[in-house]
Order: C-alpha cells, then structure tokens, then sequence
C-alpha cells in the first residue's frame, strides 16, 4: 500500500491544469444535416450560468438519425472523428498526471475482460440482491478491508463503496442525524462545500468554526461554541486533509473538546477522509483515525488515492448507527441504507485489485 | 431510437434472475498466508443483517502483501484465477440478458480506447472545471438531446447526468422543495422507495396517494388528500413508469386534479422516468412528458434503457429553479447544484454514443 503513496499521486491533485490543447469544435463537422441551427431556438448564448463559460457553445451535439445509408455511413465517421480526437485531448490532459495513467494501464490487463460488463451493485452491499450482475462478493472484500485498517471488527461495522467522496460525507452526516434528530452540525470552515450542502439538504442547523492558520480546525473556538448550545448533542465534520490546505484536524483534541464541555456521550464524529483518508495510516504524528476511538464513520474517496479510473469512496460506520438507521419504516421498506441505490460495479473490481496487488 | 427500445430490453429487467452457477468461495485459494482468520476476530457468522444472507461468508479476502516475490507471484494467479472465474459466472448471468450484453459489445469498439482513462465531471456540467479530464462537452450534448425530446428549449433548461436513477429522484424532490419550502410531498403508494426515502432525508412532510388497480396514482384519493392540507403547496412526484407495474400516472389528470382544487400555481411536479421515460414518446395513448406542460423536473435511469454499462441517468430541470437553488449562500459557495459532486465522466459518452447512433 504505501508503495503506491509516493510523490506521483501527489501530482496528480495538483496538476489539475487547463488542457495544453483545447478541442476545437469549429473544426469537427458538427452538422450532418445542414441546418446551423435545429430548429432549437438557438437562445444558448443568452444564458446566463453562475461563473464560468457556456458549454453549450463547444459541447457535441446529438444529431436526428436519417434513414438513408450514405448518412449513417457519414454519421459514424463523424462520430468516431470526435472521439478520436477527445481521445487526443485526454492523452495530453494526463501527460501531466504522472504515473497516474500508466498504474491504471498496468491495472488493465486483469481487469480488462471485464469492462464489457454491465456491473450493478444495487442497494446494501450485505443484502443479497436479485440483480445477478453484481460485484457484491469483491466489495465486502474490499469493505473487509477498510474496516481492518480502521480498527472496527468484522460483526462491527457496516459499509459500501459509494460514487464520489460527497456522498461519504452526505452518508455520515446523515447517519449523524439519525442517531442525534435534534443535533447541531458542526464543521471548521475550511470544510468540503459538500458538508454544508448536507446540513441545507437535511435542514440541520449548522455551526461554522474557526481553523488555525494551518487550516485545522480551532478547536478553542469549538468548544466556545458548544457552549452556546450545551442542550444540543453535537455532529461534527473532523477533516482528515482538507481540500485547500491538506489540514489534518486534531481528532484527539476534538474528542478532548467535546467531553469537558460537558457532551460525552452525546456526539458523533463524521471523519471526512476525502484527500488524505488513506495516507493518514503512513503519516507520522497525525492523530490515527481508529474506531477504538469515539467515532460514529469515516470516509474516503477511491479514485483520488487508490487509482481508480472512476468516482468512487469507502464508507464504513458502526453496523449498530445502521440498526437504528433501519428500524425507521421508511428505510426498512427500501432494505438499503445507503443513499444512491444503484452502484457502479466496476469500482469494487478495481479497489479489490489495487488492495490486493500493492 | 425506437429501434433499441423492443422487447429484448423488457427481458433485461424481467431477467435479473438468480445466477445458474454460483461462485464457490471455498474453490479458491483465499487464504495466501496460511492463516485461516487472519486474526480479524472472526465474528461474521454473528452478524445481524435484516433479510438475506450474509456476503462476508462468500467475498473475495484482501491478503496484506508481502515482501517475497514467491508469494508475490502466487498472488497474482490467485488474483488472475479469482478474475477469470468472475467473469465466467457474468457470462452465464447475462446469457439471460437477451440482446444486451451484444449491444454493448458493438458499441464497445468506438469507445474502448477511452476505457483506460479516468474520466470526471466535476460539479456543474456548466460550468469550467479545473479538473482536466472531463466530458462535460459529450454530456451538455445528451443534456440538449434530452431537453429537446422534453421540449424545453436550451436556455431555459439545467441537467446533468446523474449516478443513477435514484440521484435524478433525490434531486427533483430537493428542488421541489427549495421552490416551495414548506411544501407537502405527495407520492402514491407504488411510487420508488427512493421518494419517501427523500422525504425522511429532507425532513418533508409526505402523504401516500392510493393507486388504481393497474398501479397508476388515484386521482380522486388525490384530490381528498390535496383538500386535507389546502394551505400548503403540493410537490408530487408522477411516475412515469412504476418498478412493480410499470404504470404510468396521468400527467393530465394530475393537473388537472391540481387546479380544480385551488393549486395553481402552487405546486412542483417531479416526473420519476426511471424505468419507461424513454420509452413514453414512443408509446400511444399516454400523456406526453413535456414541459410544456407545468412540470418542474424529470429524471431517468439510462443504464437501464439506453444499454449504458455503468449506472447513470439524466436529469433534467426549469433554470429558473436552479437560479432560486443558487441564490443561496451554500450553494453559490459550492457552485454546484448537483448532489453527488463527482460524476462518472464515461456515461456521458455512452450516452452520447448511443443517442447518435440509434
């Protein structure tokens, strides 16, 4: 594992550059039919979006089909032309990720006779589903996995591979509220945007907390406003790397805050592992994120460290928060606790094989 | 378009059958080390899950590595072995899948060289992302297909591609519920679990509509119940195709239902296409899907009809909607009114892929 933590996957974050060599849609045919326009109203360059270009002006339309030989013969060297090219566009993207592209190159070859198939892993990972085309047996090995390297026996815990690290921290913070209904979300404000976002989603009142110049989390200025709302328990965001900064905050010290502020057992700790969830066990002096400490979830993005060539992350929490999660009837009828349903398949074939093979 | 849309894709659904030839775990080699525990406590056969057997008993192991070339190559088979045999039992799963798995093969050969990249679009699709390696072109494309099918003209609409279906439910009802704030949702009893899943996560109030004999939402129920909260606006969630049924609400009658009984303009429709949304253009007799119609939203599943490998679907909503979103602090903070954050950058082209060449 730690093999695989060196200073390339480093780069990879911060070479998040603008393209060298932009796709220049003016030079793709773009209209098999001859209209300039569709027929569409053409009102895309009056609209108005928050920030940033319209991407309606170099997107790849989706022409009607014709029934006429010719044009198909035409549409599809049309087609096969874009995606050449994107595939152009992307090898220069990724010239600048190093080491990243060759590691999932390298990764391919087993996994590749698998690409071809339409992998679901629908609902809980511990339910067996009726969807036969599931990777449900590679997931709980990978589950398994995170689990041990938190500390949270097998019987313990509960878990699933999610799409994206947001929909960890929407999950943990979730679980929060359902173990504390009338618990206040608090969170430094160097925290992921997604933390917010899921107090507005959930109508959950949200305290905003300082952060050191390191970016961590002040942890006097937390308990200072614990104490403005003593009635309350407490669900707190503890960043493990946060997104601008890479600040660790001081999980002990947190812990510490919040018992002799009088919250003991009335707290629970989301960990938001998104950046460095999976160095953390290789980093000295950082305070170990373990389940042997009061901690109700962690979670953690796969595609950022781990290689995975799509949006994915590990959520593990306590199978007990999960019991409760489901005695409501709502939840039971769905039989899955998670938040999206459907999952890739494909993600759990590639974390399996990154764990295994490092 | 219709072309894709016969009977072999009922099957797909219709077959999600257990599989012929399970995998045995014990036929593997899973324990490299010798160890028969790996001293993880063992606990397994005691966990409690609700409904179902317990996967653990059947996954996949992750073995630490070790530092012995040996063992490293006897890793490597056994991880070539587990692989092989996988793809064996997917083969025999999809067999059931008539005219699926073939479909996808075909189109695999355009695609196929952009498998190795690790493809994401990050937030908005519209807006730039600094992240490099996206598709956000191939995506605002099918967003305008899908528009243009939904009759909404380009600037006018906001999309995006979601993870699945379940995602295009979560957010239409959220938006639902940022338009009208106290709104009360209403969804008939046959509707998805993924909508009164929504209501506990949001912390809406949720009434359960009848249902007529073929499935479709009771309208005369629904007028009682509208009439029992008048003072609050209505979101409801249509549905364009239920899971068990496959019955299709009557938009019109919804509407109507709606107006007559002093709603105007006081209510958000979500329209739930997850399963037969793409096919209603295409089917006789049921209301159209159209916004011109006052709907707010409408999401579907395109994993499942559009024969993309990985789950996803599209979401589609009124701009205006998503302005009154951004107006918010948070979200304006985020620049991202999606909820998962991170999107899997490879459907776009899927559905690009497929929506060009029907």
């Amino acid at each position: 594992m730690v093999g695989s933590l060196n200073g390339s996957s480093m780069d990879l974050i911060q070479n998040a550059e603008p393209l060298p060599e932009e796709i220049d849609p003016k030079a793709m045919p773009l209209d098999l039919n001859g209209e300039s326009d569709g027929g569409r109203g053409g009102g895309g360059k009056s609209r108005q979006i928050v920030l940033g270009r319209n991407v309606h002006t170099s997107c790849f339309e989706i022409s009607e089909p014709e029934d006429d030989d010719e044009v198909t013969g035409e549409r599809e060297a049309y087609m096969a032309g874009v995606l050449a090219r994107y595939r152009k566009s992307l090898l220069e993207r990724t010239k600048h990720h190093l080491g990243y592209p060759y590691n999932l190159d390298f990764d391919y070859g087993a996994l590749g006779q698998l690409q071809h198939f339409s992998i679901n892993n629908l609902g809980d990972p511990f339910i067996e589903s009726n969807y036969g085309v599931h990777s449900r047996q590679f997931e709980v090995g990978v589950l398994d996995w995170f689990a041990r390297l938190w500390e949270l026996e097998r019987n313990e815990y509960w878990g699933y591979i999610t799409n994206c690290g947001t929909e960890g921290n929407l999950h943990g913070i979730l679980v929060g509220r359902e173990v504390f209904p009338d618990g206040i979300l608090y969170a430094s404000k160097e925290s992921h945007y997604s933390v917010f976002k899921a107090a507005r989603m959930y109508r959950m009142d949200c305290v905003k907390v300082g952060t050191l110049m390191s970016g961590e989390i002040d942890c006097a200025d937390f308990g200072s406003k614990l104490l403005l709302n003593k009635e309350k328990p407490a669900i707190i965001n503890v960043n493990i790397g946060t997104t601008v900064k890479g600040a660790v905050d001081d999980l002990d010290m947190v812990i510490e805050t919040l018992e002799k502020n009088g919250f003991k057992d009335r707290f629970y700790i989301h960990c938001d592992g998104a950046l460095f969830g999976l160095m953390m066990p290789f980093v000295k002096r950082a305070p170990k994120v373990s389940f042997k400490k009061p901690i109700g979830s962690v979670s953690v993005s796969g595609h950022k460290f781990v290689g995975c060539p799509m949006p994915c992350g590990v959520q593990i929490t306590r199978l007990k928060h999960i019991n409760t999660l489901s005695s409501n009837v709502e939840y039971l009828a769905s039989r899955d606790a998670t938040i999206m349903g459907s999952r890739n398949g494909h993600a759990p074939l590639f974390l399996w094989n990154r764990c295994n093979a490092q």
